[in-house]
C-alpha cells in the first residue's frame, strides 16, 4: 500500500506520429507501468491494399513496445522488404511502403475489424501481446479522415503527405467524418479523473496531428473542464520544425513560424506551454506560462528529461491554480 | 512462316501443386514458349487472414516463373519470414506459414478480385509481369472446395492438409460446390484446338489434386470429346506416392498401392499412362497404352526428359489413333 500511494498520478498524452511518440515513450519511462494513457491521432487511417493502416497509432505502438526503428523515424526495427519487392514485381501499387513485420499488423488488425472488434480493441490487444504497459487509445472507434485543403483540390492525407511528399501549398484541413465521430470514452473518463496530474499534448503537428483529435464532439470542452494542467511541448525549434511540414505549414497559412503560434493555436485549453531554450526570447511575449527546457530529443535521455520536465512543470502549474 | 509452321503444336496440361508443376516446368521449358496451357487445382483454395490464398495455383505460378523455392518443395525461393514472427508476436494465427514475398500475391489477389476481376484474370495479370509464356487457369472461377471426409467428421482441405498434417483416416471426398461451378473456358476451348498434341494430367495426387479439376461439370466430357489423346503420369513410382498423402490415401480407401490403381481411377478419360521404370512388371496388367520410363524428377533435365518422353508416347498413340 504504501508502494501504491507512491506511484506517479496519472497523465493523459495526446500525440502524433514520430515527433510525439518520443515524448510519449519518456513519458512512459518515467511514469512507469500502467500510469499513461496515449491518445492517438486517427485522422492519418487510411485503406490501402484492403487493408486498414492506422500510421500514428502504429508508430506509437512500436515506440512504446521499443520494437520501432530509431534511425529510420517510423516502422519496425529488424524490419525486412522482401514484400514490397514481390509486390512490385506483380504491378501492385508500392508508393506507400510496407514492411514484412508492420504488415502483420495491418493484416490482423483488417481481419479483427471485420469480424467486428472495434479499433479501441484490436489496439489493446497487440499492445498487450507486445508487452506495453501504458494504454494507446484511438482517438476515436469513428472514422476521421484528414484532408488537405490546397488552391485548386482538396487531397486526401496520405495522397499529400507521401505521394506527394507534402509539396502543395496548404490553405487549410478538413477532418472528414469529425461531426459524426465519438471521442474515445476511455480518454473522456481518463481526464475527469481527479488524480490525473496532466494532459500532455506532445511535440506533433498541430494542424494534421492534434486538430484532428480536438475536432472530435466532445474532446475540446473535456479538455476545458479537465481539473489537470494541460501542457503543450512547442514542435517549433530555434522558427523550425524538427520533422515533418509544420514550419511549412505554417509560412503558407500566413503565420508565424513561432512558439508563440502554436500558444495561440492551442488558446483556451491550453494552461502552459513548454519551448526550447533556442526559443526563451520569443516565448516572452506569450500570454500563458511557459517553460523553457531542451526540447529537442535525440537521445532516450533527452527524452527522459523532457518528460521529468514536462511533469515538474504541469506539477507548478497545478500548486499555482493554472487549473 | 516457315518457323511458324516448325513450332511445337499446343499441349494442356492439368496439374495440382509441387510434383505436377515439375512436370508442369518440363515441359514449358521443352515446349518454349506460348505453347503450354496448365490448368490448377483451385479446390484447395481458402481464404486465411482475410486473404484468398490459392496453393496450387502459386506453386505453379512460381514454378513456372523459375521463382520457387526448389529445396522447400514450395514458396518463393530467396523467401523471408519477418512477416509470420510479427503476427505471431500479435498473437494471429500462424499454422499456415506465408513467406514475406509469397504474401504480395495473396494481397493483391484479393485486393483485385474485390474489386471484381475473376481469377483468370488476376492470374493471367500476375504471370505476364513474372514473364511467365504458358497460359495459366484456374480450373473454374467459380469456388470449389474440397472436403475430406473421414469416419467422424467432414474436414476443410487445409485443415487436413496442414494443421492436421494428413493424420485423419480418410473415407471419401467431396467437392464443395462443383455442381455449380463452370470448367475455364479457355480450358474448354483449348481442347477443342485440332492441332493439340495432347492433354497431359501430371504426376499429382488423383484424389485431391485431379479429381476437383474433373468434377467440374463438363471436364470430363470435354476430356472424352478431345480429338487429342489424354496421358497421365502415375504419381506412384515402387508402391510409394513420391510426395504427399496418394499411397496413404488408397491405403485408407482400401485400393492397391499401384500404377495400376492409377489407370482405373481415369479409367475412360485416359490414352495411356506413363509409369516409372521400377513399376515395369506391374505396368503389365494395365488395361491401357504404357509408357515405362524415369518419372522421378530430381534435376532439371529430369523434368525435361520426363516432357519429351510424355510428348512422344502422346504423339505415338495420336498415330496409332488411340484418340
Amino acid at each position: 500500500m504504501a508502494n501504491q500511494s507512491r506511484r506517479a498520478s496519472p497523465v493523459v498524452a495526446i500525440s502524433g506520429g514520430v515527433g510525439g511518440a518520443k515524448l510519449a515513450f519518456g513519458l512512459y519511462q518515467v511514469l512507469g507501468p500502467d500510469r499513461l494513457t496515449v491518445l492517438a491521432n486517427t485522422g492519418d487511417d487510411f485503406e490501402h491494399l484492403g487493408l486498414q493502416i492506422c500510421p500514428d497509432l502504429d508508430t506509437l505502438m512500436y515506440t512504446l513496445a521499443g520494437i520501432n526503428d530509431a534511425q529510420r523515424g517510423w516502422g519496425r526495427a529488424e524490419e525486412t522488404w522482401t514484400f514490397m519487392q514481390a509486390l512490385d514485381a506483380l504491378g501492385g501499387e508500392t508508393w506507400f511502403a510496407l514492411g514484412d513485420g508492420d504488415l502483420a499488423t495491418h493484416v490482423e488488425r483488417t481481419r479483427l475489424l471485420l469480424r467486428g472488434h472495434s479499433l479501441t480493441a484490436v489496439t489493446d490487444r497487440f499492445c498487450r501481446r507486445l508487452g506495453i504497459r501504458a494504454r494507446l487509445l484511438p482517438m476515436s472507434d469513428d472514422r476521421v479522415q484528414t484532408r488537405i485543403e490546397t488552391k485548386d483540390e482538396v487531397l486526401n492525407f496520405q495522397d499529400y503527405f507521401v505521394r506527394q511528399a507534402c509539396r502543395p501549398k496548404v490553405t487549410g484541413f478538413h477532418f472528414h467524418g469529425a461531426d459524426a465521430a465519438a471521442p474515445n470514452p476511455q480518454f473522456v473518463a481518463s481526464l475527469n479523473d481527479a488524480d490525473l496530474a496532466a494532459v500532455v499534448i506532445c511535440p506533433s503537428n498541430p494542424f494534421i496531428s492534434v486538430d484532428p483529435v480536438l475536432a472530435v464532439p466532445g474532446v475540446r470542452n473535456a479538455l476545458l473542464k479537465c481539473p489537470a494542467p494541460v501542457v503543450a511541448v512547442s514542435p517549433i525549434i530555434g522558427g523550425k520544425a524538427v520533422k515533418g511540414p509544420t514550419d511549412k505549414m505554417m509560412v503558407e497559412l500566413g503565420l508565424p513560424v513561432s512558439t508563440a503560434t502554436i500558444a495561440d493555436h492551442y488558446a483556451e485549453v491550453l494552461s502552459g506551454l513548454v519551448v526550447d531554450k533556442h526559443d526563451a526570447r520569443s516565448a516572452e511575449v506569450i500570454g500563458v506560462p511557459i517553460l523553457c527546457t531542451n526540447t529537442l530529443m535525440e537521445t532516450l535521455d533527452d527524452r527522459k528529461q523532457l518528460a521529468r520536465d514536462v511533469l515538474s512543470f504541469a506539477r507548478r502549474l497545478r500548486h499555482s491554480n493554472h487549473r
